[in-house]
């Protein structure tokens, strides 16, 4: 396997697999079934904290659904200029949030910080002609591989609780960040209202979790979550994929796997990183001829720019092919 | 297997699963693999026509998806008072076009004609004070198990035309539609824009087709399902899904199965009928009494108002328990 | 004068142009003027309760930015299905709420009543397939000239109160209300939350109140007044309007005199009426013929359907040209 | 008349009144009497084009509903970072086009450049996962009160049906521009396919015009019109502000008077400037002593930013007060 070209395309797990078919059996359709009510308890033992979790198939739908219950119509959301949302979701914040609008923070390596924040809500006058902020969203780990200290989401909670914004984290990868910081996954949470926790790129099928600290967000949601087309009839193998992931270590123990592989091919050559490997994603500065010897050997993976590449590990990375990956790499 | 609630919760067939195992190899992610790219041929053949396909998780989602490129945010589509866009859909209509307007026919069984379509539109005066049509959507099979004939079809197709307005069909029970007919697959869809072609309920896990016959559409359509939140980056598990059932004849076998379960359980007791059996619903006046009679008896089913029950088969339904239901319902 | 088409097309009454030509003076822009400032006092005294009130241009505009407050886009309004929400303001509900639902009652004289109501909202199963009711709308006077007794009102007041829904009023011809009821202008708009008090058909020339009895909605529609292009930057003009209005009996009296002079269309030939007559509209049977000869006489109207006519008087119709009208029409 | 605070909060212009005493008398109701009947032919002559046009009461609703009829709900427009849609509109935008976005473009003095365009969009994957691009929309004269060349305007909209895009002018001081470039009034507008042409900063009391050189658009614009609550009824009176602006020369000669003064407050003190004066907008170097002498002399304005003030003239600016002002400047 000499792939690193996307997470999103990865091979499903086992234990996925063995939860599918143990879902089979009929059920209630909906989330009336035994799994998608086994949920907030799941999650919840995760995070040690009462959780309210509503499965979708998608990282944008968990997204812009999380984000619908905290921003009305006329109101914006603060993120990073290169967030998922506003670059790849095709807009679907606009559809979901009615129209609301994002905001831009800018900050090194897709990160933003309370500064970063200030800069962009400081200056909007608090009057009906400009659009008002109503929640903060990062990503963990974000678009370029980079994570949020505990630390740092703690600041960003403070400052989201002060202005009256609600506090959404994007955790398309947020296992890959648990696995990276090392800490309780609550801490790479930070004091958020709601967690897009992600499983398709870590082994899923297509199901993600959307997780809310404050369960009457999750009651909205519910309605919208239908009125999008959102609510499977068989419910019960997305909740059975979720279930697969928490209810072991499955999902940290893939999101390990992908982060050891993602360092292997960084390892001889640190000093190409355009941004620093905290998770499963590589961004090298890599010359148009060095791209052309690596795929000469046999790897995939996008370019980035003119002057780089992106290589991402996925939990299905063979280890050897990423250490040899590493070793050409370091060798060009 | 005693549960005759709903198809929705029904399980997968096998075929479906082996094509679920076999798409699990790394591929392009969102709908750029093999098996996504397989889809417009597979249902081109079964249609006889030129079409373009795209797949889905649900049947809002593929419902509403169809009609979003039919009709802009001020206009409206004709449907029967009871269809699932109005009843069953928790607004979904209202979320993807935009606030356009669901106008309601009558007509016995759920059915509208061109009389009952006129009905509606024609009173409409055509001002910019009131919504104006701009598109007819039909289910078939329909919310009581109905089917619509090829001559009715292309009767509703015909005004459809005259007026300039687009013409859907809600396919999510299509299968069973085209087993009762006997009749080719598409003149069980009649001269349609779009056909949402249903598989969740028919043995499959969590894929819908959207099949426009008006390929453009389609091209519209790719960028609401993203900006919806309904491409799945692993879209091989949908398609996989689909062509297990269309390139052979499981999505027919487990139509008639179904159908034929249906037809088993109202053997002895057509007097009952509130509706026509034309596919896999039967609607059964049935007392309190009665209904407490079946259950003790150990059959699952739920209350159609008080003085009537539905029971829906599913391609996995027992044929014997459905006999044995039918006789037990006789025996009353 | 011998127009009864409509009173939107009507002329605007000398007190409004001289408020108009007073406020020319330059003042801040938007709703910053000392006019705009004075609303919320004048409709207090007239209400006798504290009210929060914004001007818009449009009866459609109070209308839907009124309920914009109160549902969500996931919600829906129980009203009339001859309201003009429903029938004659071109799908603006579904934009102004983002594609919340109208849900249709019945009732005579497009009237509706608790029982009226719960027939619709009854059946609603409370779970995420169907659109949950969030508010009512009654038209006062409404659409066929009818008005709500105070204690009507009441009770569908107590109503939305026990079931958590809004309640607003559509008061485009309030003013002929109270003129009809003669009681108090409180008691004719009963315990709603929010009143869109018209002005233009009432001797106005752009401007229409929406009052709100609960402030905090009216912070809110501040936002989505700006939002839909409503908020005025010499919105002075549309304040001195409506202050035109209230500051003194002009409201009333307008609107007394359009009443008297439907009453005198009337006088003769009660027994044609297809409603009573509670304002300033008349439906009367007429034949074709009958109509004919009227219109040889002069008098200006609307057929209603094919055997009737609809007369609607202006606080500038001429009192000897209905006499007349009455005298002719007792004549037929 | 000391107060250059902002055109938007003017006096409204004698041929204004005259022509809303003029229209008082009864007519059709909305947009079906003489006068609105007019405007097209009014705007053609003024053109030399077939235009279509229909009346609004603010700018704000007259870019949206024109950009509503270019960019379906899943696309983009085009504009500068710094424009009137972006930076204070409330957010209309994503209300009127359901969520579309504005794609912010950089330029000197609030303008854009074929260049700035292609800097926005040349980047964007031609996929959906990004929002693709379909109306450019500038500013003429615009946010600082520069202006647009004719060739400059021919250059962008050769780019825009390069690639098809629409193209839009946001007019709410086009006369203004027109006065500044003293070319034909088409030429200020180049080839746009609508362009908002304001009224209410130049003399206006509460009309502007969206003039449609694609006649198509307007049609769709009606139902949007209506549906957003911008149908007056009493449109004549809308009517007659425009056709008393443009059946004569009241448009321009009052825009020249408002550019005078704005050239009178420079006249002494050109270093001082931020931005060239090209319309009725004054951007100063003036720091807040300065600002604070100045308005102990009695003349009113905003700061703009710390270290700077604006200045706006309009038609009615006393231009005695604004050449005192120019000296007071120049004194300091």
């Amino acid at each position: 396997m000499t792939r690193f070209l996307s997470d999103n395309a990865a091979s499903v797990h086992p234990a996925v697999w063995d939860a599918l078919k143990s879902a089979d059996s009929v059920q209630s359709p909906y989330d009336g079934d035994d799994l998608s009510q086994r949920l907030d308890e799941a999650f919840g033992a995760l995070f040690g904290r009462e959780v309210a979790v509503l499965w979708v198939a998608t990282g944008t739908a968990a997204n812009c659904l999380a984000l619908s219950a905290m921003v009305p119509p006329h109101g914006a959301v603060v993120c990073h200029r290169e967030a998922h949302i506003e670059m790849d979701e095709g807009g679907a914040p606009g559809f979901f949030l009615h129209g609301a609008k994002l905001l831009l923070a800018d900050g090194e390596g897709a990160r933003i910080t309370p500064d970063a924040i200030r800069a962009v809500i400081d200056p909007i006058r608090d009057d009906v002609h400009q659009v008002q902020p109503h929640a903060i969203s990062v990503t963990q780990a974000n678009e370029y591989g980079r994570c949020y200290r505990p630390t740092e989401l703690a600041a960003i909670g403070a400052l989201a609780k002060e202005r009256g914004l609600g506090f959404h984290v994007d955790g398309a990868r947020f296992a890959n960040a648990v696995a990276h910081l090392g800490c309780a996954p609550i801490e790479a949470v930070g004091p958020a209202q709601a967690l897009s926790f992600g499983c398709v790129k870590n082994g899923g099928m297509n199901a993600e979790a959307i997780v809310f600290f404050d369960p009457a967000l999750a009651d909205l949601v519910r309605y919208r979550r239908k009125r999008s087309g959102h609510l499977q009839s068989k419910g019960r193998f997305l909740a059975a994929q979720l279930l697969a992931m928490v209810e072991g270590d499955v999902w940290l123990d893939n999101a390990r796997r992908a982060n050891a592989a993602a360092s292997a091919i960084v390892a001889g050559a640190a000093d190409r990183l355009l941004h620093p490997v905290e998770a499963n994603e590589v961004f090298m500065r890599l010359s148009a001829p060095e791209r052309e010897a690596l795929r000469k050997q046999g790897y995939h993976f996008y370019d980035w720019g003119s002057d780089a590449a992106r290589f991402v590990a996925s939990w299905d990375s063979d280890p050897a092919a990423a250490e040899a990956l590493g070793k050409a790499i370091a060798a060009l």
